[in-house]
């Protein structure tokens, strides 16, 4: 059963059982399996060396299409694709890529290194979400995975690409509403295993919730003189929560696709704290007159401050936060929306009430 | 310029310009590339037909083998992929597929059925997303697109399953943040556009929000009474949101995979309501003695059921609303966290007032 599987399913197999039970499975294999396999166990998880093929067709420098196109037949019955092949010189090393395709269409006299061309590679010890995002990138159905001498260890092909990135896709998605990949089926999963979960997650967050009572109990008198402004507590924080949420979300979004790197960090909270402060005097705008009609024009002063703070808060954390975890080797899609959301509302409630002692004369 | 792209690439760069000028461009190009174009721009917006490619080789199905590769070589000169073909009958009825590996290494007296296999198919109308799913799926290079009586019109490619995976994350991972996606690099979008598109939502859930005032408003009196009431609302309505964003974004994702259908509707809010209370008295159980000694016991027994209630009530919402969204034709993922939230908010918020009343006898 094993040896069936293409070796670089192999590895991901053997990381999820025992070692007792990798080792005998080993004893298992021909030599040659088990040399491969073990050797792609040697990367590091996540890494692309774990998921790339060495069951591949290298062709040698010198040969001709013909030559070649003989070797890919001969050579190409264990090979997981033949449908891209590295072309490789002398120790291995990657000279250029060229398509089964470019090999049938050309003439069998011309030399390789004519119709190849210039390869695109990555490096085993790549994480294995930017191998795939190459691959995409650059519409390729491969590509050749190369150690740190650019020698030839293996190939990245487009199906590991697909399930790659939907995996990320699961991760990010799952860490966007605070909770875990369920890696299953949804309907397979018990509902205990859905409260496993999620409760941990909720429970952080309700700690760090906690917060938000003891900045209001802090500022009880200030509440007391001024019924009117617990009213608007769960629709400040709300939208501080919502406006840090976006901000999370697309600077999150912008890391994993690579358009925004550590060295940003100042551009994009700039622009970000631009942002929160044109939205809130936005929502402010909007909301002046309603507020004031409703519950006084002094408190609608406050509350179009505590809005426009609020949301320059917000953003600047929906933005800082995320990319100081990438510094410190967190994935930024784990401090996501809710979290920033959880920070935002006690920091949040201290500059409301602090803008209305200040505007009330309290 | 426009005749160099392939038609599906030029179908959808067509559809983004005004149609005088999409007259002009068709006017330019030869009658069959047109005609190609044309026959494009006929399906739906988003469906498999537009991104499908009409540029393929289809194999007769009496043909040997060896004739299959000589037609391959002599017409595959246009074709987006060599890779993957069809097998047609009369009427161009899809009856299997070949890879051309499968060619290159059968004898070429075979008869062309004994080496194609059974075809995975997907129709002109299907959801792109669909398409793309059953590529990733099936780990296949390229899947025929037919119409409704399986007749071959053209192959959806795996690089443009792997684009239209992407268009649909950014913007399912945008409306999770209630924000749009901004279809370019973060960096290069202006800061008034981010603000333009981020305002509407936030607009659009601060109405929701101003809820929450009307309700505190209708409940003054409560909140007079008993000040440590007002205390817990941001960490109740703030834990509410959270629950519900996690069973939004667990069921929003299990039906993007299609792991939750419609007829599971029940099943799933079921098992949500489940889940909500277990968590709900998970969490009630964890706060119940800080919440006492800080405000009081009686305080702790209201904030304990009204945090299994909200719990409750926000997985309720968290699940149905998303699949009633789907049912009514509104993308699950913008129905998603922010606005489950919201939801929750103002309704929470009655409860816990309810049963403040009831326990407190007010």
């Amino acid at each position: 059963l094993i040896e069936g599987l293409d070796p670089d399913d192999r590895a991901v197999l053997l990381e999820e059982v025992p070692a007792g039970v990798v080792n005998r499975l080993l004893t298992g294999m021909s030599p040659d399996e088990r040399a491969m396999t073990t050797t792609l166990l040697g990367y590091p998880p996540q890494s692309a060396g774990r998921r790339m093929t060495p069951e591949l067709v290298a062709l040698s420098q010198p040969l001709t299409v013909g030559a070649a196109m003989e070797h890919v037949l001969e050579e190409g019955h264990d090979a997981e694709t033949i449908y891209l092949m590295p072309v490789v010189g002398d120790g291995r090393y990657v000279v250029g890529v060229v398509s089964l395709r470019r090999l049938l269409v050309s003439d069998p006299t011309t030399p390789l290194t004519q119709v190849m061309s210039r390869p695109v590679m990555v490096q085993a010890t790549d994480d294995q979400e930017h191998a795939a995002q190459v691959v995409r990138d650059n519409g390729m159905l491969a590509v050749p995975v190369v150690d740190a001498e650019d020698r030839l260890l293996g190939l990245f092909t487009v199906d590991d690409a697909m399930r790659v990135l939907e995996k990320e896709e699961d991760e990010d998605v799952a860490f966007s509403g605070a909770t875990a990949p369920l890696r299953r089926p949804y309907l397979s999963v018990t509902v205990l295993r859905l409260m496993r979960v999620r409760v941990p997650w909720l429970l952080i967050l309700l700690l760090a919730a906690s917060l938000t009572v003891a900045v209001q109990d802090y500022f009880e008198e200030t509440l007391d003189q001024v019924v009117a402004l617990a009213l608007f507590v769960p629709l400040l924080i709300g939208t501080g929560g919502n406006a840090g949420a976006q901000c999370a979300t697309t600077v999150v979004r912008a890391m994993a696709v690579g358009d925004v790197r550590m060295r940003d960090l100042p551009r994009v909270v700039g622009r970000e704290m631009t942002t929160g402060a044109l939205v809130g005097i936005a929502l402010a705008a909007v909301g002046f007159v309603p507020i004031g009609l409703f519950a006084g024009w002094d408190i609608a002063i406050v509350l179009g401050l505590a809005l426009v703070a609020t949301c320059v808060l917000a953003t600047t954390a929906g933005s800082a936060i995320p990319m100081f975890a990438r510094r410190v080797g967190v994935d930024p899609a784990v401090v996501s929306a809710p979290f920033i959301t959880t920070v935002v509302d006690s920091t949040g409630l201290v500059i409301y009430f602090l803008i209305a002692q200040a505007v009330l004369g309290l």
